[in-house]
């Protein structure tokens, strides 16, 4: 086969996945194709548009790091990762919802006791965040893995400072009733890291760069599908303008004040201070079988 | 907006473009978007498949270096360089056809006088590369730029090499009566570079990797849309089944051969060698203004 012109192309590069090993690599690849030609047909580039998305793509994978990854940053500006969350998470009604694991998670995190303070105090002020995990029939799960990371009241994470020392992250478990706690300190919205070819992208789309103010969590049972997700301050700004589309309403909190005294989930308060509470809900699946 | 699902969520991204200071770049991000999801939607991803398309892309990036770029292997194997060139040659019938340009093109290569050899003795048997330019019109164009690079016998160009000379590859003038040559080496059919991510997804689709041998050329006179175009060997293997299905029969040349005296184009032979002819025809355009 030669002589391809602008129609039959695409019809000649899958026909050449004929001999593919493997059919799930032949069926992405053929959407693939067919769909970036149909791309490139519709928006007609230049040549000199071609180079630069050439160029774009190899700066983007030339800015990743061990601490930055803009191809997940890519990604999530782009929608395409709340689009494969939602795909694989039509959960049952009552599972708590998930949103993007995002660009700084850490695997492995140290595991720290319940009530540990694991944000500095030049971090912002101190945040109760405490909770509990069930599943979905409603019983409490113990020994449950609850990795929890947020940005610091300037808008940064641990991972993108000098030095790297792990703050604002750490994995807990929860009691033999399900909860568990832990005093982080206040987020607050922050840009994503907006220096890079994603920044440039942005701001060629006429985008603001912020995300609102949230604390992660990634939420792991044996037997119970693990669960990636947010809680939102309810105060912060752009909640309705999330650079990388991630809010949903379940998923917002109000702060409360927790008083001098010991909290429902068995925390120990000495000072009052404002607390982030969840009662998370984990459906039946295998992917926290590890956990 | 917020609570973004499987269907909604590409509407929203597309919403977010209202700002962008450039209609072209809105018209670009909306239709990527929108492609983009479809393709996610239709093959409805793993997150361990989303996490491998990542690091793919991420790998594809960081493989990339001042001699290798494996963002344009990547663009040609999937057939993507070749349907941009087709968009952008919508040419007139008589002008000789385009392919791909291909990752070992190099900017202002050396300009060598007519009938240098450009090839070392070590590179493959004596090539003599011969033709002429015209306009459509069938006017001679004189003093036009004529870039040619190939591999050698080897099936590797000389940006491949450790050390890196230039070889293989120079810029002639054409003369008064339009010709030009040089004398190359016969070149090898030759594998693309297949130890990254682009020959990882060759072998995970069942492809091979190779090309038919070729010489490329970029020719380019004022006031005529700049040619990138290859003449390939008719003997090569891989003329049916190029891994970057650049091959039109209207480019495939049979090699003559030259005896010892002077060729109609004006080069002297001293002794017997195989010839690569062809009299090229430039479009009208602008594209070769500052050639």
């Amino acid at each position: 086969m030669r002589n391809f012109d602008e129609k039959n192309i695409t019809d000649a590069v899958i026909a050449r996945l004929a001999d593919s090993p493997s059919p799930r690599v032949q069926q992405i690849s053929a959407s693939l194709v067919r769909h970036l030609h149909d791309f490139v047909r519709e928006i007609e580039p230049t040549q000199a548009e071609w180079e630069q998305a050439i160029d774009f793509l190899t700066r983007t994978g030339q800015m990743c790091s061990s601490t930055r990854q803009e191809f997940i940053l890519l990604s999530d500006a782009l929608g395409v990762s709340m689009l494969v969350d939602a795909i694989n998470h039509r959960l049952p009604g009552t599972a708590t919802e998930t949103t993007v694991l995002g660009p700084f998670y850490v695997q492995h995190a140290p595991e720290v006791a319940r009530g540990t303070r694991i944000a500095g105090p030049g971090e912002g002020p101190a945040l109760l965040i405490e909770g509990s995990v069930r599943s979905v029939d409603g019983q409490p799960l113990a020994d449950a893995s609850v990795d929890i990371w947020h940005a610091d009241d300037a808008g940064f994470y641990d991972v993108q400072k000098d030095g790297a020392k792990l703050s604002g992250r750490a994995r807990v478990r929860t009691d033999a009733d399900g909860n568990f706690w832990v005093i982080g300190a206040v987020p607050a919205a922050y840009p994503i890291p907006n220096d890079g070819p994603v920044g440039q992208m942005l701001d060629a789309q006429g985008r603001h760069p912020f995300r609102p103010a949230h604390v992660h969590f990634m939420v792991a049972a044996p037997g119970h599908e693990t669960l990636v997700t947010h809680l939102f301050l309810a105060v912060s700004d752009y909640l309705d303008s999330d650079v990388v589309f991630g809010v949903k309403d379940s998923l917002i909190e109000m702060l409360g004040t927790a008083a001098p005294g010991t909290t429902p989930y068995g925390a120990v308060v000495e000072t009052p201070m404002p607390v982030l509470r969840r009662d998370f809900v984990l459906g039946r699946g295998l992917s926290g079988a590890a956990a």
